[in-house]
């Protein structure tokens, strides 16, 4: 009988950013975000981990190759927020607060068709912004 | 559509504690529990993750605010367990083995109704006595 | 009301093995498999983790004795593991592909009645091959 | 006879940068410093290890305290430094390329002299850009 | 010709522990050491480094067998302190504030006899106590 | 005046190896080397940290531009390691003992000289071949 795993590969990217509501004025940014809202921005080094779930292959043993889930991952997401702004260099960003946790939405966003038309279905986008703050995202509405 | 996110924040604390049923006697007490039930007691340094899960606010991106959890936290479960003796040293943890299992349970009970209170939910309290062994509470009963 | 939790102990072993479909010839390898395919072998030190789930006894605080399932895995899967070659030495691998994938499943049909035959149940192995590579396998067919 | 130890304090800090040589044009700039380059900037998580030398008290049995280090640090380099851009906010980086080179020096002559009036000598700045990426200073000159 | 190496091996050890001068009350306690000082103790896992200099022997390539050096460091210092309290249970601590400085002090004298009889030398004792403070000895006086 | 700093570059490589002295009998090697002896090879994932010292350049900020320091790394250390079995594919290990020292040292006669002709110097070699296992050479003889 086929088993059903989990399969995660973790990538990195560094980047900058700043939460900032444009529709507040600036008190109200620096009272709700603190040091957060600095207007010339700070970065993190974003450690992200992908989980795929689906049935491993008998010919490979794969559930997916990890070579091509990694470079989905660098030609959908890496490339795009590496060594970027969030708030100004990302299309799929673009009018969203640059929280966790709507990155790792986006992320979700970005890969999610993809993993299903190779038949897996993408598990999980786990985002660590620091060591001590981290976000996960299952695709729940 | 909204979307339900998991935000995890990590803590940090150390303390001493000794595992030990005063019912038994010492040699029940060594067999069952070897040197963990060294007298003088031992300590560990616990790392603690807590996530939480809910849906981000328009506003802010954000699920729940890591500075309102991180000080919920530290009022809560930190300031009560480190540097202290987790037999002797703490109210919530009275009459209650010291095993990391009810040690996550505890905090769980400190820190569950708060964050309901918050429009969010606990969904795990994860605990590391040492890089080998590890608890989690998902508070299922 | 008894809590459900769940215990994890973490353990390590160091192996050589080689990604390779008999059935294929050598380009066909090398193709799929990239230097995975290498065929004088290669090797990782695999980190573990395995996740026992059930009811702490009122007696210990324990849901599970980690002395007893760190000795568990030594004996039905880290000495057999450990600084062997995957492909060749090691009877319950005996015929499958060793992707991450297999020995993960490999490892819950080592260990999953023997918990279950003590209260608990064996919940997830999750088998890290490298820091960028995990599988998990939570017993679903 | 009195030992001579080595105390470190590790400390954490998230900013923003670029790499970028005002004297030259854009297309040398992106070509000396690639995607460090980028005009919106980029960031990191810094990681940051301060290391003293000393004579361990007989009184106290520290070489320096651990807090008083720790609030120095805070004081002098990583409120300056955290949740900044190192380029536009940081007096003490003014007018200096933000290498992690150049930041190491200017955190140690942030810290060295008030570092020597308690009795200790500040031995090594090591700061971690990112994972692969590390500099250390001894005041060598 | 030989070539000097550097040689590390790690160990751990789980030990409470209280920061408490006898010759003080305990006003003047609370004042130099905070809550390291609380009466009931506290805790922490060490992570213990010791690193060994040495020729590499030609028939082996070892400098030192890490077999032998890391059943020394468990009979010398591990059974000694580990899972013990540091202040009462540690003969070669009697005596001694037991600072991460003194521990290491102590351990370094434990070993660099006997491995100096080996045909090598003891060249550090690096000792962490949290994540956060970590001390080195290098046997220098 | 300028500053001496040290630059670190972090890269990674498994690969499988075996300690096995061809002198020996079997019973000797297994004596010896115990497990690390077995005729089928094992492996590991091994840390490399390669340290380089030189003068921050005023134009770049760099001692050593990190991105060339990693090419050479891979095509000279990596390329030749990676996912390849130490004891039978690598030129520069030939009758070589496969110990962690041994491949420290031949890591550092590939690096050293061209290193030095780009005015900087390599300073260490430092190899992680587990969590517990590590090495480090600076050249000396």
């Amino acid at each position: 009988m086929p088993r059903l795993v989990y399969v995660t590969r973790r990538e990195r990217f560094s980047a900058a950013h700043r939460l900032f509501n444009p529709v507040w004025d600036d008190a109200k940014n620096f009272e709700t975000f603190g040091k957060c809202a600095n207007p010339n921005w700070h970065g993190h080094n974003y450690d992200l981990f992908i989980t795929v779930k689906g049935f491993p292959l008998p010919d490979t043993g794969f559930c997916i190759d990890l070579k091509y889930l990694s470079d989905l991952i660098e030609k959908k997401v890496i490339s795009q927020l590496d060594h970027k702004n969030l708030n100004l260099d990302v299309d799929f960003m673009s009018g969203v607060m640059t929280s966790t946790e709507n990155i790792a939405i986006a992320i979700w966003n970005q890969l999610a068709d993809t993993i299903a038309s190779k038949g897996c279905a993408l598990h999980c986008v786990k985002l660590w912004e620091t060591e001590n703050n981290m976000v996960e995202y299952f695709g729940e509405e």
